[in-house]
C-alpha cells in the first residue's frame, strides 16, 4: 500500500511498489496486490481491512512525513487502538542528524520521535522517520516513509530480515533473460514451441521495453530439487533460437552488458552526440566503475560545434544534412581521433516535437560505430515522442555497439 | 487498475497510473484508488467487483498483448457475459499497420481483432490492441493496452473525450508552484502560518524531490465563482515568504525554467560535465527548442581531456585534485572559451560506490558556473547512491544557471 494523494493525481510515480515488489520476490513472497490510496484517514482504514483479507503482511509506504497532510501514524495508532507516544531512542536519532548538518531542530522535527504505544519501531538510519511493525490478529503491517531512498534502507536493514525470521515461504525461482531487436509478436513467433514445451510449473512472461523484450521464467516449487538447475536447463535451446538477440541473463542492463564487452577487450570508448543530447554518455556512465572504459564525450548540437570539434566537413554537412549517415560516420572517426578513444559512437536525429521535413520527418534517426578497423552505421524511422525518441536511440546506439565490437 | 505479472513482481514500475491521474484530475475526476494485480483470472474479477464498488469509472491498462500471458480480453467477456468476436475495422488497422512496415502478419496478431461482443471499440491509432469501453449497471469500464505510448494516445484521443460528455463533475482546481533549495520541513515551517490561514476548501500538499519541494494547491468547489483566481491570489504571500527559491509556476522542471531564462537573454549555453556524465546535457536537452540555447558540451571523465579540451592546468589538478572548486571554474571557464558559449556550466565530484577518499568521501561534488562577468563555484557533500548523487548534482547545477544569470 502506498498512501499520498500525489500518487492518485500523477504527481508522483509509485516506484516504491516495483523495489518492494522485488525484495519480496527474492524471498519467495509473492506480492498478491498494489493499492495506491489518498491521504484521507477512512480511505486508509478501508484498504487496510481489505488488504488483511489477502494478505499475511500489509506493507505501507508514504504519510509519515512533518506535515499536515501526513496522517498515517496517526491513523494506525486508531486502527490498533492505542495511543502515540515518545520513542527516546528515535527523538536521540533526530537530535543527532540536525545536530551533524548543525541545523536548527523544530518542533515538527521533535514529533517524528512519537510512535503508537504497540508498535516495534524500527530505525530509519537515513531520516528522521522511524518505520513501524504491527502485528494484530495473526497479520503483520509494516509502515514505511515514502521517501525511496530512506525506505530502501530500512527495507534493507530492517524489514526484510524481519519477514525471512517471521515466514516460512516455498520456493520461487526467476531466470531473466534480456533480449533486444526483435518486437514482441516475432519473438513470441520464434519461440511458440519451446514455450508450449515448458513444464507445467515454469511459466513465461513477456516484458517488452522500447527496442526489446525481458523474457522472464518463473519456477514454482514442485517437490522436487535444484529447481533452478532445471530453469537453467532450458535456456540452451532459447539461445539456439534467438542467437544474438540475447545479450545477457538476469536484471543486467544494455549499458552493463556493453561496460563488460569493453572491460574484456580493454577498450576505451566515447560518444559524439547530436540529437541524444549526452543521454548515450550518461547511460554509457550510469555503471558503477565506468571510468575505466569510458573517457569522455562532445555533445555537438550546433553545426559549427560538428565542424570545429568533431571534423565533419562542412561539405557533408551541405550535401547529405546533419541528420545523415555520411554526417555521422565522420562524427564517429573525428571523436575517436580528437579524444583518442578506441570505439566511437554517434547519433544525430530529428527528436522532434519541430525540425522535420518531408525528406526527414521527426524520427529520423542515423547512428554510426567507428573503431580502428571499421565504421558502421544505421538510419532508422520511428517517431513516439521527443523523450522515447531519444531513449529509443540510445538504445540503437548500445547495441550497434556490442554487436559491432571486434571479437 | 493496472494488469500484470510483472507490475507485482516489481520488474517494471507502473507509470501508467500517474499519467492518468494527471488526465483525470484536468477533467475534475478524482482517482479513488489505483490498483495493480496479476495476470491471474481470479484476481482481476474480484478487483473488478471491489472497483465497481468505490467508483463510476474502472480504468484498466495491460494484458492485452498478442502473448499467452495476456489474459485481460477473455477474463472480460467473461465478466461481461459474452464472447469474443472479429472487429473488421480492427483487423485492417492492424494489417495497415503490417503492410506499412512490411512485416509478415502472424496469427496471434490477427487475434489482436478480437473483442468483447458488447464493448464500443475505441480505435488505437499506434497499436495493435484497440481499446474496449464497457457499460454495466451504471459503470462504465475501460480496457487498454499497457504499453505507455499506446495507452496515451487512446486515452487522449478516444477516452477523454468520452468520459468528458459521460460525466458531469464538479470543479477542481489545482495550482502548483515549484520550489527548489529548501528541504521539506524547513518549507513548512517558513510558510507555517500562510498554510494556516488558507481557506477550508483548499488543501496543500507537499510533493518532494531530491533538491526541493513542490507545493500543490487543490481548491474544491465551495458554489462561489472564481475559483481558480481566488487560488491565484494566494500565491503573492508565498512569493514573499519564499523568495527565489520559488522557480516556476504549474508543471514546469527546472530545465524548462532555466531554458526559459536563457532564451529571454538570448544566452547560449554548454556544459562541462564529470560526474555527470552527461546527464546535465540531456536535462537542459530534453526541452522541446531546446537547440535555440544549448550548443554543445564536453564530457571528460579522464584528466588527459580534462586537460586537453577544457584547458585544466595540470597543476590544478595536482594541487586541488579533479574533484575541487578550483578545478570545476577551469572547465566552466575553459568550456566556454572551447566552445564559444555565453554561459558554462561544469560539474566533478565522486559519484560512487567507489573512489571516495577520507578527505573526499563519496558524494564530494563541486560545480561550476561561468559567464563573461564572474565565475562562480560551490563544493556540497552528500551520498544517496551513485544515481541519485548525479541526478542531485544536476538539480544544483541547473540552480546555480538559474540563480547566477544575469539579471
Amino acid at each position: 500500500m502506498t498512501i499520498g494523494d500525489e500518487l492518485l493525481y500523477g504527481q508522483v510515480v509509485d516506484t516504491n511498489s516495483a523495489f518492494l515488489g522485488q525484495e519480496l520476490a527474492k524471498l519467495g513472497l509473492r506480492v498478491r496486490q498494489i493499492t495506491s490510496v489518498s491521504d484521507r484517514a477512512d480511505e486508509i482504514v478501508t484498504a487496510l481491512d481489505l488488504a488483511r483479507q489477502r494478505a499475511d503482511v500489509v506493507l505501507m509506504t508514504g504519510g509519515l512525513g512533518p506535515t499536515k497532510d501526513d496522517l498515517t501514524k496517526h491513523v494506525l495508532a486508531r486502527y490498533f487502538g492505542t495511543e502515540l507516544v515518545l520513542h527516546e531512542p528515535t527523538l536521540h536519532h533526530v537530535e543527532g542528524i540536525f545536530a551533524r548538518y548543525n541545523r536548527p531542530m523544530l518542533e515538527v522535527n521533535r514529533q517524528q520521535a512519537l510512535v503508537p504505544a504497540n508498535c516495534t519501531v524500527l530505525h530509519n538510519a537515513l531520516g528522521t522517520a522511524p518505520g513501524m511493525w504491527f502485528e494484530d490478529q495473526g497479520t503483520v503491517f509494516v509502515s514505511m516513509p515514502g521517501v525511496p531512498f530512506e525506505m530502501k534502507g530500512l527495507m534493507t536493514d530492517e524489514v526484510l530480515p524481519k519477514l525471512q525470521h517471521h515466514f516460512q515461504t516455498p520456493a520461487i525461482e526467476h531466470v531473466v533473460v534480456q533480449t533486444v531487436g526483435l518486437g514482441e509478436s516475432f519473438l513470441a513467433e520464434r519461440i511458440a514451441a519451446w514455450e508450449s514445451a515448458l513444464p507445467a510449473t515454469v511459466k513465461l512472461a513477456y516484458l517488452p521495453y522500447l527496442g526489446g523484450v525481458r523474457l522472464r521464467l518463473t519456477g514454482y516449487d514442485d517437490g522436487q530439487p535444484n529447481l533452478r538447475a532445471r530453469m537453467q536447463a532450458l535456456l540452451p535451446e532459447l539461445y539456439t533460437l534467438l542467437g544474438d538477440h540475447i545479450f545477457a541473463e538476469g536484471e543486467v542492463k544494455l549499458e552493463d552488458a556493453v561496460g563488460r564487452l569493453l572491460t574484456a577487450r580493454g577498450l576505451t570508448v566515447g560518444t559524439a552526440e547530436s540529437c541524444t543530447g549526452g543521454l548515450l554518455a550518461h547511460r554509457l556512465t550510469s555503471v558503477p566503475g565506468s571510468s575505466r572504459y569510458f573517457q569522455g564525450s562532445i555533445i555537438a548540437y550546433s553545426n559549427d560545434i560538428k565542424m570545429r570539434e568533431l571534423g565533419v566537413q562542412a561539405s557533408t554537412l551541405e550535401a547529405y544534412g546533419a541528420v545523415s549517415e555520411a554526417t555521422v560516420r565522420e562524427m564517429a572517426e573525428g571523436l575517436r581521433h580528437h579524444l583518442g578513444v578506441d570505439v566511437a559512437l554517434a547519433t544525430s536525429g530529428i527528436a522532434g516535437p519541430d525540425g522535420g521535413t518531408p525528406e526527414k520527418p521527426v524520427g529520423t534517426i542515423c547512428i554510426a560505430y567507428a573503431d580502428a578497423f571499421q565504421t558502421v552505421s544505421r538510419q532508422f524511422s520511428f517517431d513516439r515522442g521527443r523523450q522515447l525518441n531519444v531513449e529509443y536511440t540510445t538504445t540503437l546506439a548500445l547495441n550497434l555497439l556490442r554487436l559491432s565490437l571486434p571479437q
